[in-house]
């Protein structure tokens, strides 16, 4: 394996670990692969989610009480750029599963995640989430693609 | 001036080039600062604009020719964070002036950028720029909000 593809394994498994987090509505576990002060554009406003530690585990577990049983989340296409000790990746994420209020979710987004790596481990320090709008004067989000 | 500043300062400079190539509706330069294969999640559908090269630079000149006159394309708070030859960078960028139809602008939006020297010279092999959307069933892009 050469240093980039180690570099690349390594940093997929961060991907697939906060993935895993997500789908079982660990808050504590998806917010241990961010670093202390990620910058986070989120699919919901405000244009950057300030919250942090605590503040973030507290607003994804909100997120998540708003989801029957386990959040369908699988992610496609990643792929990874890294040297040493900054890296970035963008790929597309499928979120499925069923609100409280029984409305069915199928959505793809496409995501971008910048990396540093602090006192040995990989750390997400920038997560973009985000599906396209329609500029044909409605400004609906695009919710219905697929990569 | 540290390495680490030395480097960031070099992207910034690509940074404002690429506002600057928009501004004046240069498509030609906006695209020479992107690497040959750059993957572009946009603000308009597809998911994914896989556009490069003369594509890409016909794809900016049709949606230049929306706007009349100039384009303001305003970059704010970007943080760069690079190492070597890989590197990524997050802000905000303020779009505004008249559509073609007379319809005035004003928007703010989130920008991620990933970049990698080639040959160099930094290029932009990754841009995602989006607005949210409401989370209140109404699906709206939220063009409305401020940094």
């Amino acid at each position: 394996m050469t240093r980039t593809s180690s570099l690349e394994a390594e940093i997929s498994k961060v991907i697939e670990r906060q993935a895993q987090g997500i789908h079982d509505k660990d808050a504590k576990a998806a917010v241990s692969h961010y670093a202390a002060n990620a910058v986070i554009f989120d699919l919901a406003p405000p244009l950057r989610n300030a919250s942090t530690g605590p503040a973030l585990e507290q607003s994804l577990n909100d997120w998540f009480a708003t989801w029957q049983g386990p959040i369908g989340y699988e992610t496609r296409d990643f792929s990874i750029t890294a040297n040493d000790d900054v890296a970035f990746g963008h790929g597309f994420v499928r979120i499925t599963g069923t609100k409280v209020d029984g409305e069915h979710n199928d959505l793809w987004v496409r995501q971008s995640l910048g990396f540093r790596k602090i006192n040995g481990a990989w750390k997400i320090a920038h997560d973009h989430t985000s599906v396209p709008f329609y500029m044909d004067g409605s400004y609906k989000a695009a919710v219905d693609l697929k990569p």
